[in-house]
């Protein structure tokens, strides 16, 4: 951030009054320009013993398979968010959505919300976002090729669960602020 | 947002290729500006059989009580910015906090992320973002003049679990969005 979107003027960084941080300060109008974590809203689609797939058609990750999930947008809710990115990414439609897991990843600032839900038919297919979706069992799925470590995580704790027959919220960390 | 935080340049509101959505984008150098969602990380905090309330010193709701919260920060994870957002409002010290509630507020663009903790020695103070701080039992709570719908909702949860010995993590949201 360069200059002040209320007034063009350039902005410093510096802490404000009251403030513990730094944040980028307008040095004509004053205005204070605040930069928060983001919310990613995702779904593990399941459909019988198989789960969707998407294979990422575009950066970052480009090729590599993730369930489906984006940014969530304002004025909706994160269960929104979860059913919309799915269809956007797959054009599966989703029905009730079950919270399953909260990560967080500070050293990117973004916080995963991925929900469960089943699919009552098969019907999917590519979009402009990926490039192929695809059911997979827990034996096919494209373990060294999955596109993120929250995707690996949270498709661990659902098999594990899945195999018990109960699923609890899982609520955890990916956090390699320590790692430069 | 009227200029391009890049380069200065007015900024209009359009939807980009291949979006779905209003942004503001450069009319010069063709950045495009989202706006997503806020996270709030708060906590519920006990000692003995009493919970720990903030009468607001700041605006919004000024005069008001509520739990400790405030927005989550870049680089932290949402148990972090409940201790923080804790300590800056009461001085209160907590540990272990364990995920309490989420709650979608749509119509404002925010998601609520309540944590429990317990405080081991009854340590608080004013600050200033908070004119008091006190402990209440269930029953002195100051129900009608709670700042926020979703303090609320969060502390009628605590309530009704801890009654029954067993704390489960609660997914709600309150939503506006229908009404002007």
């Amino acid at each position: 951030m360069k200059y002040c979107s209320n007034c063009a003027a350039p902005v410093i960084s510096m802490i404000p009054e009251g403030d513990h941080l730094h944040r980028f300060v307008c040095t004509s109008c004053g205005s204070i320009f605040y930069h928060n974590p983001k919310v990613i809203a995702g779904c593990i689609v399941s459909y019988n013993d198989q789960i969707l797939l998407c294979k990422r058609a575009i950066e970052p990750r480009h090729g590599l398979w993730t369930i489906p999930a984006g940014f969530l947008e304002n004025n909706e809710t994160s269960a929104e968010g979860a059913k919309r990115e799915t269809f956007e990414e797959s054009l599966a439609i989703t029905e009730d959505l079950e919270l399953f897991c909260v990560y967080n990843i500070p050293h990117i600032s973004q916080i995963y919300m991925i929900y469960r839900s089943h699919m009552h038919k098969p019907e999917f297919a590519p979009t402009p976002e990926s490039s192929e979706v695809t059911l997979f069992s827990e034996q096919e799925v494209p373990w060294e090729d999955l596109a993120f470590p929250v995707v690996t995580a949270a498709l661990r704790h659902y098999f594990k669960q899945r195999s018990v027959g109960h699923f609890n919220i899982v609520i955890d960390a990916i956090d390699k602020r320590g790692s430069a």
